[in-house]
């Protein structure tokens, strides 16, 4: 079957000290002190058989993450931005839809014909994280696209338990085309749905809530935000492209940072008030968090989505004063994240495609990269 | 002033035992076992003054609840129906918006010219209740349009920590009438707002939601469910005009619950998953409470907000079996309840003119209460 | 190696619809419709070998459920009372503690020598109930000397991801012995802690708690709310003997419901303010919930935790008149139940000693659950 | 009566801008950018008396507070250090208990005999954040011994919705006098009361909590966490005299920080897993904060309480790595935290006494305020 490779040199450096773990499995933890000179291939590879507990996915779309791309931008000395867990070679991609086409011996949730998106990490459920109910930190953990074959490919084995069906799309959706690209857009969709409602706790409906960075994870949460009752979404991004994108979701109040300060325009838009939920997915939080800071509502929830460059002075007297909490939050794996997600798409309030601002095939899928790396689109789509 | 007012004869039956403080104050802690022989008359009342901390309204609608029609009909022995707090005579009506036109002396928040509606029950802030938070259950509290005078007037003084400002309707609707018909329904809408947002907890974006009962509660309980992010809102309605109102809404699953089965419909509705929220809205406690234990999904909420006329067997193994819970509620009286219902109304998520039916002015104001007790209507209000 | 055999007769009552899948798997929905004319035989059996994920456990004590007993006592047709899920012959007995002596192949969390005791129910980690975090309400599930065997035999089976390490409690007692008998308690006391800190929610520390029943789960549960800062404990309890061991674990507030009216008993001890969480372990729900609804403090939580042989009536009023709630509450699996408990005795602060008040030889097994039967006892313990 | 009244130089520092507010309330708002030169002396002043809604309140004993201690001390220019709130001159003092002796003519809750102890903060009621629930942020707030007469006197006025009835001490201790002195200690309790069980959410019986510092706050905080149920109470502290009061408090595992690398001492008391709840009440930001992300337990809880001199660098990355949350808290008020600290107080379960370490007499006012102000004492009582 035809797949997007990406490989690179397992090359440490010298300060980087690599576990005996690292070292066997070829996982790193930190793929940015390990992967040097990663190259990306469309090539043939043999078609995965599923486990037992597996379905085999005929991919249809599959959307480029800002890691898809990091994992192939370099520093100077040649190491990929990347820093969390990645093997290679491995066929990268996780934000996918496609057809269940065959299943394991052991499966029971999925017949062939059933139309599938799927979480990212695989959970073993029986270590000392998994059996507390913490499946999202498994010690034992797996990530498609990362650490094992993931979805820029004709064919993927995926663990059942991770599937859910999203034939209820077809029925919001006019043509099956569409449904299949907004079915490749649920899974940005639920990193913030997992931050705003499995992680925090009391947002309201009705509340303010104000998104610090309006790329591809940005906008599908100001979808996310306003399908949950938001009464009001506000969003600084600076790339022109992107305020575009949020404008026409229907967003009024879009800002470039650098133009309208965050403090002045929040305090404008909720009468003085602040905003009740403030999401942090720019990574710029030397920026983001002073203005944050300084328009915190009573009792706001702050959800740390991003990966950050830095780490931020924290005003605490102002989390103090304003009875304010701070939530780090990362992946989607939980509770019920990607059933009411999906809900939410098939009840037809949930609607990004007008985020998918470009598609390419599989075999042009260095340009999809490179056109994903300027950083100007809401979500660029495989379609394979 | 004109005003609508209701008195009736204090005639405590053999078997109540009235307290002190009912006699010497009037205040009837269950109208129903006490006033005797109701009537309403439209009649010139003396324009009341603000006190310090209260400001005048020159009230535009009001809407009639269905205490408005329970304190007016009787049982054959000609004891009203209506069974909490009364004290008469008064003008009634709680449901309403109208302009500042004068403040108390002491009054900071509210100028004139202010568009503002208001909570029902006025709280001291200083009783045992009140000073632990739970200012809806006063030890002291008088009632608007219940035990003090009320809406159905063309004054109304209101304490205006009760006040809440509606004019960001005014961006919502195209016509100044249209924000001040609109805003007249704030009032019920906070009534399933409080029940699902403020007493229960752990209610989902992407949750299915089940109204029993679709009249005046049950219509704007079922858009601000939508408002807040149900993924589908399911009604089980027996009156053919409150249905077709719950269409006009745009809701699809409107049921009459005598010809389709709830348990088998919800069943239908959800894929087999069961309702996530139940509400109940009907009264009909006999009929609800078996439907709603037989489709209740896993963790389901069951809020009960209607005056029930009896005590329902409840199945416990049943909420053991699904992990459910039960809350009681009654009232709007807490946090940030009616500015987040104001917000999603201004954010035009939240809009209930359809389910205005019948509008008559103050003059016939005997013509409303007859039309709202056919319980037919959305909502019926009374121009002023 | 001995062992503690329940075998019956699979005789379906003629109006039972045995599924298809119960007839293969010879696993009961509901013993009481099914399973005829019981036998208890202390017995050899086979020692089990440890699956892959399992380890194999050295039983050193277990204790007498309720469930252990009613699957040995009959109506007048010769069906055993228990009313959930058996599969038949089987080694009973669920709440025990043990030493590791043996670990299967793929075991990553236990070694040899660990003390453990372990959760009930097995569950698979896979179905739509599990991947949603609903572990406890497993599609797939099997139960611990329900429907596999369980405790009452020299070596037992468990799968690790059920099992906890105990060991910590030797800090905590004076002999090996005690730490051992305390251990067994363990599993009773996790299932009000579920019902209390996971299924229900808001319970503060410095809540007045009430026991309706003090029987082995309301003794145990007594202890629990202690521990976990309950401002007062109160307990109805008709039995003497179990009142008495209420008293010994230096309880105040023990009353017979019979001779001391719970509702003045309650307000007196609350100060007129009403129990803050009641806890329903008797099943005597016709007597309790009358009792508990006049009783309630404002914002008052009610677990139901017993089998109720009947359906109360609920007044609902109540429920709104007192911001209450109640929550259906079945078992222990869930998030840091057992860590949080084992923690707790670890500390000194749970110690169930006291309520041991038999102990028999598995030889002697049938007098232990005849004993048992008595239901005078606070827990009865084999010691293997 | 006799006093202890607190007085400076009104001498804004010059880049300060004073608002005309506090111009004319000389109510500063950041006291150390106004207040120069202060001085304390005890003194006669009039006896107050009570308003309508207050309690005249002969205090008995009224304990030092840091923020009592920071009004006197100043820096190079003579400023005070303290950075809140002050209105001068004042008698000070917040953390009392006394005995009514004079109702206002509206009193409700209080007669006369009456042993009580207050809140801090007078809260209006009627401003937006009251009627919100959120009074302890009132827009009108007065603050006792800080912006009004507190209770560094004979006797006190006190709003009555502020004062608790703590007459229930008297069955948990031994004689009045030390019934007296713990009632002192409700205050400082609060505040961590308030931390954990107001503003977090999620704490569970079982919870492993560290103390960041051991004077006052931290020490009655470890005793409410221990009360509330907490597995193990772990503190760093780096007065000797100050760890040794925790060890008179029955506490274990209490450090010196410079001593015992925070990190790997919780790692080891925890056998690895980390603390569920930090509590910041050292302020020493740059030492505590790197300890504390490098020990967060999965869903930990960090909870801060002292007034820090500086913004903390904060590693956002493992707060999301351990689905970890970061709570501002002040004061105290608020649903409940008062009454339910008096309840475990007289349920014996949280004894402050041994942190009572000096206690002096009014006329020794400044004695007692140069001992406090060693920072070596756990709690230093002023008998009145």
């Amino acid at each position: 079957m035809k797949s997007l490779v990406v490989d690179a040199q397992w090359d440490p450096r010298a300060e980087y000290d690599v576990s005996d773990a690292e070292r066997e499995s070829k996982k790193a933890m930190n793929a940015s002190q390990v992967w040097r000179d990663p190259e990306l291939r469309v090539t043939e590879r043999e078609r995965p058989t599923p486990e037992g507990d597996e379905v085999l996915v005929r991919v249809r779309y599959a959307g480029i993450c800002g890691s898809d791309v990091s994992m192939l931008e370099t520093d100077e000395d040649g190491y990929v931005h990347y820093s969390a867990y990645l093997r290679l070679p491995n066929v990268t991609g996780h934000e996918f839809v496609g057809e269940v086409v065959e299943t394991g011996d052991d499966a029971q949730l999925f017949e062939e014909g059933d139309l599938v998106t799927a979480e990212v990490t695989d959970y073993c459920g029986r270590c000392n994280m998994c059996r507390q109910g913490f499946t999202g930190h498994c010690e034992n953990f797996e990530q498609l696209g990362f650490t094992i074959p993931g979805a820029f490919a004709e064919y993927a084995a995926v663990p059942e338990k991770l599937c859910w069906d999203v034939s209820a799309l077809r029925d919001a959706y006019e043509t099956d085309d569409e449904a299949l690209r907004a079915a490749a857009t649920i899974e940005p969709s639920t990193i913030t749905y997992h931050g705003l409602f499995a992680r925090a706790e009391g947002i309201l409906p009705g509340d303010y809530h104000v998104y610090h960075g309006a790329g591809p994870i940005g906008l599908t949460g100001m979808n996310v935000s306003r399908a949950a009752g938001a009464g009001e979404v506000i969003a600084f991004e600076p790339s022109d492209e992107r305020r575009e994108v949020a404008r026409t979701l229907g967003f009024e109040h879009v800002y470039n940072p650098i133009e309208d300060d965050p403090v002045e325009t929040i305090a404008s838009v909720t009468d003085g008030e602040g905003a009740d939920v403030h999401v942090e997915t720019a990574g710029a939080v030397s920026q983001t968090y002073p203005a944050i800071e300084d328009s915190l509502a009573e009792g706001a929830n702050v959800v740390h989505i991003s990966n950050a460059a830095s780490d931020p002075d924290i005003a605490l007297r102002k989390y103090q004063g304003n009875s304010a909490q701070l939530y780090g939050s990362e992946g989607h794996t939980g509770q019920q994240v990607y059933p009411r997600v999906i809900r939410l798409m098939a009840a037809g309030r949930l609607d990004n495609l007008p985020i998918v601002t470009s598609t390419f095939d599989l075999e042009n899928a260095d340009d999809a990269i490179r056109q994903a790396s300027e950083r100007v689109d809401g979500k660029v789509l495989i379609e394979i």
